[in-house]
Parts: C-alpha cells; structure tokens; sequence
C-alpha cells in the first residue's frame, strides 16, 4: 500500500514531524511547508504533518489544506510530547556568552517563562525549531530553543532541558488519497447556509445519534470576509450506522461537506507500523 | 470617562492599530504585545488591539488575554480594511536591487501571489510589519511589505501598491475595565462540562431564545491537554431581555461562563468619537 519513496514530512530534518516519521520504514522526504506536503502526495505516497497542538491549538495551514484537497483523506493521528531544550553553538562556554536565540515563534512562547530567569532577552523567531538549531550551528554566540533531536543533528550543545512552561503534545496525522472507513475517529469539514441556527442544526443530528463530538472549529473561508467553514471530529467510524445515518442527515442541511475519512490512533513508541 | 493619557495601542509607531487608535483623541502609547496592552490597563484607560482578521480567523492572543482577564471588557469594534504596499529603501533604484523583503509572516502570506511575478524568495518573517519597515528603513537593499502609513513614517519609496492576494478586513476591539451593556453585540465566553451534547446545549439555549451567532470558535484551555474553551459572539446587547434570560440559561449548563460586555461598531472613517 506505501511506496517506501514517498513519505513526504513537514521538514527540515530534525523537525518534531521527522521524529514522527521515524517509526514508518521508507524513504522519508522532507518539504519547507504543510503546503508542499499536501501538494506532493501521490497515490502511492503518504503526508505527515502537524494538526494540533495542546498549547497553540490546530494548525490552520493543515485545516485549510484538508479543506481545500477534496482527494486527500486522514488515515492515522499521532500524539508526541514536545519536550524543548536550550542548545548552543559549541563557542559558547556559559549562559552569559549567548548574544542571541533563535527559534519558532511557538517554541519561543512556551518556553519565555522558564526561560525569563535567566535574563534572555534576545530571542529571533525563525520558520521551525529546527532551522534555529542549523542557524545556532553556524553562528557564534547564538543558541536554539529546539528538540534534542534538532541539537543532536546540528551537534549542537544542550545547556538546558525542559525548558517548556507547560506540558505541550502535538498530534499528527497521516494523510494520503486512500479514504479509510476504519477507525477510532471520523473528521468531517463543512460550511453552513447563512441563517439563524444553521450550525446547531447540525450539532443536534450528532446529539440525536449518540454520537460524541471530539473536536469542533471554526477557519474563515477567506473568499468571503467574516465566513466559516467547520471542522469537526467525532467517535466511530463511517462503517457504523449511527455514523452512515448522521452523515447523510447532515448532507441536507450543510451548503458544503466534506468527509475526510475514519482514521486510527498510532503510539508514538512502536516503530515500524509498516514493516 | 476616558483618560486621555492612556490609550494604549499594539505597537510599534505605524502599526495597523495605531492607525486605528488615531480615530481616538488623548496621548496614544504603543505596546510591544496585546499580552501588554492588556497588562497596562487602568481604571481610567483604553486598550486597542485587532481580535479577528477575514484572512487569518481569529488572533489567538487577544482571545487568551481576554477569556485570562476576568475584569477587561470589550467595549466596541472597529472593522478595517488591510491594504499592503511594497515599500523600499531609498538605495533601491528598480525591483532588481531588492535583495531583501521584511514583513510579518501573515503579510508575506498574503502577498506572495500577487510577488511571485517578480521572482522574489527572500522573505524574512520579523515581529510586525511595521518592525519590517523600520528595517527597511535601515538596510540598504532592503524592502518592507506594509501598510502605506508605515512606509511614510519611515521613509520608504513605496513602489507596488494594493499587493495583497485578496481582499483582507481586521476587526479590532477597544477595551477598558467598564463592562457596557448597551451595543448591537455581545461576547462571552464559556468552557463546557465534559459530557457528550454539553456545548450543543448552549447552542440550543441561543436558538430557542430566538438569537443569532455571529461567531463561535475554539481555543485550547493549555493547562489542560485537548481541553478547550469558547469564545461566542451574538446580536443583542445585555440590556435585552432575551438575552438576560439566555445567560441565566447558559450559567446553569456551562463550567465557567465570563460576560465581556455588550459593544457597537465604529466606523473608522470618522474621527474622534471621544472629543
């Protein structure tokens, strides 16, 4: 079912995404964007990205992507802690030295706190943990907020770990052009008429059926200022009736709807799910 | 009721919002984070920040700041239209000598269409786009995506006009520590009991009462994974009684239920509504 060339991960190498990836077998192809993932499936191949996180939410460019690539379908989720360290260029011999500390924009946040005691100030936010780790490398004085996966790869040197202020999982998800009605989970996309009460219509055809909403959000179409498309995720899987029965009622009351398939959830620690 | 030393606005000089703050009279100061607007406000003051944006949905930090800030309420709205500019260092003679271009990540998003005639690939992503035109204004060969306002306060040529991909709105709200009742709007915002149906209930409460969402979205409750809150806006002011009556509905089915106060739009083209 996969073609071991093409499991293309939201990079660089050394990203939290590339960690994910590790546990399939097959050549693993990293791409700079969400974006250029989607657009690189092919019917052989597999996507890996990020789609939510617990501290910053879902990721909106792989919402808007799921919203927009009718063909492509959601077939497995992964849960990862993020856990962030500190690591510096090797010319960096104690806290004082470092003059400046590169990271993404999120990773900056969830570790300001912790990391405010030490009287950083000087933080540059840059497109993914692991572009600081490589910007660290090869700058003198300058240190990354990254994963040790990212440090190691870069070697760079850990002066601290779990700097994060909080607990912080990412889910991924494993995307492909294969609709899979097997699972733990069924994710649904839609866009409502505009009129009074459109959205809790279709909520009430969940609640009717006994089935539990996991996850509800809302994205700006873009096209058309101040409107909303839905995303929404909920247990069972499209082989259930309750589900089939649900789906269809939704149909007629929704202006646009879009099933993006069951999927199951993968552990992290098992490797080689497709071996 | 306003005190005119302190209308505090999202930074820096030549930002949108202080465009926005100009319709306001009395010393206007900037702040480097919403997080700071919110934490300057007194008793006496106003805050001005953008909370939704028709291309990026909702902006996170207002929303946190204010579901965080249990005495901050939303007191009106101001709708603005983003129009961006390519602005340049005086060095740069023709589009040829740009070897740079400096914008907020969200502004390079939503211009790179309409860039990618002219073959640039140098973005760098920096805090704001007015931070971007402060630096364009330093660096030879440099560019800043902006707006025209910021271009003019630091100098800049501006040389492509209207350079976003598609048609982009901001809404920004004024806050202060007086809760409004009167207003075409209100806000509030709520977490659920964890039980299937429990946010469909809420919903149910609006419907039966006859009133309209404007806006309903999801955030994530951070010091608990996969938890969420929500954040809802709806036509009517607190003064209504039908709307009285849905909030004690809604107090009795919701975990945690925070009234952000009834507000009423402000056109931006007229001027100095508080002289």
């Amino acid at each position: 079912m996969i073609d071991p060339n093409g499991i293309y991960y939201l990079g660089p190498k050394g990203s939290f995404t590339n960690e994910v990836a590790e546990i399939f077998e097959g050549d693993k192809i990293p791409k700079r964007t969400i974006t250029e993932v989607f657009n690189s499936i092919t019917d052989n191949s597999i996507g890996i990205v990020p789609i939510e996180n617990s501290i910053e939410g879902p990721v909106h460019e792989t919402l808007d992507n799921l919203f927009k690539n009718e063909e492509i379908y959601v077939n497995y989720e992964i849960e990862k802690e993020i856990k962030l360290v500190l690591a510096v260029n090797p010319s960096v011999n104690s806290l004082n030295d470092i003059e400046v500390i590169y990271s993404h924009s999120h990773a900056i946040n969830e570790a300001k706190e912790t990391l405010s005691k030490y009287n950083f100030t000087n933080f540059v936010p840059v497109e993914s943990t692991s572009t600081a780790a490589l910007y660290a490398s090869k700058q003198k004085y300058s240190a990354a907020i990254c994963s040790e996966y990212a440090a190691n790869l870069y070697n760079l040197k850990i002066i601290l770990r779990d700097i994060n202020d909080s607990i912080n999982i990412t889910r991924f998800i494993v995307i492909s052009k294969k609709l899979m009605e097997d699972g733990d989970k069924t994710m649904v996309m839609f866009t409502v008429p505009h009129k009074p009460g459109a959205l809790y219509k279709v909520l009430e055809k969940f609640y009717n059926n006994n089935i539990n909403l996991t996850m509800i959000y809302s994205r700006p179409l873009k096209s058309i200022p101040w409107q909303y498309y839905f995303y929404l995720e909920f247990e069972g899987n499209i082989k259930d009736n309750k589900v089939k029965v649900t789906l269809e009622e939704i149909r007629n009351i929704t202006s646009m709807l879009k099933i993006k398939g069951s999927f199951t959830k993968l552990q992290y620690q098992v490797s080689n799910y497709l071996s």
